[in-house]
């Protein structure tokens, strides 16, 4: 069997929405019914069940594995929300919109105990590696959120300390979810090991993917408003790389053309125009074709039939296809 | 060997202040060092290790379970203060009036993990029955704190509403406290359940208690100013009881004496008259008379010298001692 995300996607569309949840009290678990069935590309579970069926693992007890991340990155959705004052998720309210502050942290509160009940679930073998597996990366995720808030205050943020920050607060949940479905199927410690590297750099070159179509990407296939993280003055991978490649005068450019006298629109061209003096484009497709290079080396790498290793390669130049 | 609450309270605090925390980003270790530096009377682990001790558990492998619960514990308590908008904890500030609301969420965040870490490092025979009572209590806490958030906007909450909120924002944790070192020490289904109950029991006596404290204690002895329920118009075990024994009248008496017209002191001394007319302190002490008898009973039913019991019936007197 050779499965593609999609079909993956649809089976765990369909045991998300049939999580059991008590019924009482209801300000706890409606939210959380709602978060889990606002949809998703469910891209992280299904990377846990394709990486368990390539390695040969019980679909059944991977599907445990692929819930508990499911259900824990929307636990980080919902706590993030409130301290980002997101009010829009998925074009939906966010939880602390439609309930309140109160109801989204302890709601969120209860999902993180959920994942760890169906990680609970897993055959007793695969229990210790996988909670150790899983604690890690809940700390790291954890840690990447609260970089990302503190470089909205920090003046001089390094290009490394931004990957830093991309890689704990989003490529490390992608890793995490590979190697799971590997320890699952009882993969050598190599193959797990190589399999994380896979979702680590593909994870960081989906990030700077996502900086970059902020900036150039076709505002009606992106769905956003495009140069709202100029708008927003936020440290993106093509603002700091503009500020590493700036000569004195460009700097003082870039930091003019961000200032409060001008329009959004003038912010957005301005700025653009420098990142265009400065190759900025060119600089971030080559780093983002690098980590995603790595990602498929490591791919190579694993121990399996090539042909096996499809779905993952399909998914990962899916994941890249916004810009290649 | 036959340890008391206080020679374990102080290893606890030892053990606490010497938790290993990653020093980057310190925005979110500093909360947690400070929140687990505040003191505290340590029960909830204490009893986790003396029932590991009363059943011949290893007391290094009790004591991840009873670090894992203090950290769970002090994780509720920041949650909790935001929730609350608590200004003080243990005299100090609370973490989100001391950082703010986004650090208090995410460090607590940050602390649940951490928990689990703990937890992780139990003997792996022991750890799916360990995460299951852990992840059961975990929802269960929760679930308290929303019933009580949500008595604040109910009008009608029963008694026996109120004593299952109690059970499960309080006494469930202590229960699982005791269970956790009764499983680490392979103590049989039976007596992991009886000291469970114990536990359970033990922590409604207490929460009773600290309702009739509140309006009838010593204010030198119990260091907080005795009425503020009344005050704040908290729906308490003797506000409940009231409302149940009262005829129209009382009633009538009861909802006047809460009244904006009245000073504080007034709305003490009104509320005070009609729960002495209804004998509410003595219904208040045989309640909570009645779930001690039934924690001391449990402990008795337990399979283990009268002696070996000695640590736990003292720190059960001693949380009684504040009214006994």
């Amino acid at each position: 069997m050779n499965t593609s995300w999609i079909t993956y996607a649809k089976l765990l569309e369909k045991e998300l929405n049939s999580i059991e949840l008590n019924s009482s009290p209801k300000e706890l678990y409606d939210p959380i019914k709602y978060i889990l069935n606002l949809g998703g590309k469910r891209i992280r579970p299904a990377l846990c069940l394709m990486s368990a069926e390539l390695f040969g693992g019980d679909i059944k007890e991977a599907l445990y594995g692929a819930i508990s991340i499911e259900v824990f990155h929307n636990f980080t959705l919902v706590h993030d929300d409130i301290m980002d004052e997101a009010p829009m998720r998925r074009g939906q309210a966010t939880v602390h919109e439609k309930w309140n502050r109160d109801i989204a942290i302890l709601s969120g509160d209860v999902m993180f105990v959920k994942a760890y009940e169906f990680l609970a679930k897993l055959d007793q073998k695969h229990l210790p590696a996988a909670l150790k597996l899983f604690n890690q990366t809940a700390i790291q995720v954890c840690e990447g959120q609260q970089m990302d808030m503190n470089f909205e205050t920090t003046k001089a943020v390094t290009l490394s300390e931004y990957i830093k920050m991309i890689e704990l607060k989003t490529a490390v949940l992608l890793a995490c979810s590979l190697k799971l479905g590997a320890l699952i199927a009882n993969a050598s410690e190599q193959d797990a090991s190589l399999i994380y590297q896979f979702g680590r750099n593909l994870g960081i070159a989906f990030q700077i993917q996502d900086d970059l179509l902020d900036a150039y990407g076709d505002p009606d296939k992106f769905g956003k408003r495009v140069g709202g993280d100029i708008i927003s003055h936020k440290k993106t991978y093509l603002l700091l790389t503009a500020l590493e490649k700036a000569n004195n005068q460009q700097k003082l450019d870039l930091n003019l053309s961000l200032s409060a006298s001008f329009t959004e629109e003038q912010k957005v061209t301005k700025t653009l125009a420098i990142y265009n003096e400065l190759n900025i484009p060119e600089l971030t497709k080559a780093a983002m074709q690098s980590y995603f290079n790595e990602a498929m080396e490591s791919l190579n790498k694993i121990s399996a039939e090539k042909e096996l290793k499809k779905p993952l390669s399909d998914i990962a130049e899916m994941l890249m296809s916004r810009v290649k």
